[in-house]
């Protein structure tokens, strides 16, 4: 499979996007190691945007933790079902809580939206690896404030949730932290940039 | 349920947003009628990108027979999964068949996409009502040729396939069609944007 081709119609779809990815970033992502380049082409192709050769911002030691948690194929968490269903190819588990019962009554309970909830409930429920939010701000601050009395189980997040209200502030957060993160700065961001950074790791993983 | 929040935090996350959105891009869409911005207000609002703004395009007809086809609890048929879930609160059937073995069958035989396989596949199971791409052109220009053997089974399309490789090409044609669009001029598109315009349809139905 590449870049999510699986027809021969699909992998020169493909081929020819990846020309035109390069034709259009490759300056602007010379400076990052052939990993990350990796990755933030599979954001511009996935997404049709160049913007995001900007924005992706990406940790020191982002790709070395997380393709050691996808190669022990550790659990992949996302915040949302659109996330989830994205990330095909993975042999590990790829989890979701945001229809769990715990998760509604958490929510209702503390008035807190059920993305967040659903964090809590992931880490109750024995998570360990590495988190995907590409949508929800608060569910990022609440891996950040997990993160805390669980240091050793959010092995890396791929923090790109979007939006007007709160997205860049939780984006501005994760950076802040020691959890190894990639991150699009201000309020883009969302679930095709999440799934494609994450696909693009699974693939990594791979070679 | 407003712009998809569910709680009270949600809620309130979206009436900021919503205030952003209106101050950004009211200007842009002044021109359009209510209905109509309150689906652009909904795709900005989803992507943080007012881009949007400017790119959408809805064919006169979009909006009422969108809501005909909505209001009777026609099919939704989406070309990938990560659009169907993202649908909610649908008492209609939400319908994607890229999983299906005759989708797999026909990709293979004929060295098309599975995308585009699944159209064909679904107006066999009989498809009728809206269909709703978000990613794949392929998928799209294959709704257009499918729509000229069946008229009266596609109702209108939301088409915002995404990708440097025949996305524009792709809504392009849709434009030239008798059928009712919307669609994101360019490269750009995506899940997001189907999803959000197809929530805000679905919203619109209920009022």
């Amino acid at each position: 499979m590449f870049m999510g081709a699986s027809t021969k119609e699909g992998h020169e779809i493909a081929v020819k996007s990846r020309e035109i990815v390069r034709s259009l970033i490759s300056e602007q992502i010379k400076h990052l190691k052939p990993d990350e380049q990796a990755v933030v082409e599979r954001i511009v192709h996935s997404t049709a945007d160049p913007e995001y050769a900007e924005l992706t911002k990406i940790s020191e030691n982002f790709l070395e933790e997380s393709l050691k948690s996808i190669k022990g194929n550790g659990d992949i968490l996302t915040d949302i079902k659109m996330v989830k269903v994205g990330i095909t190819s993975y042999p590990g588990k790829v989890k979701c809580y945001i229809d769990h019962p715990l998760a509604y009554k958490i929510a209702r309970e503390r008035e807190i939206t059920r993305a967040a909830a659903a964090m809590e409930v992931a880490l109750k429920e024995g998570f360990h690896g590495m988190v995907v939010i590409g949508n929800s701000p608060t569910s990022l601050m609440k891996v950040i404030e997990l993160q805390e009395q669980h240091p050793d189980r959010i092995r890396s997040v791929v923090g790109v949730p979007v939006g007007f209200v709160g997205a860049a502030e939780s984006k501005k957060s994760l950076q802040e932290t020691s959890i190894p993160y990639l991150i699009t700065e201000g309020p883009k961001g969302g679930t095709p940039v999440a799934v494609a950074a994450t696909n693009a790791l699974i693939n990594l993983s791979k070679e």
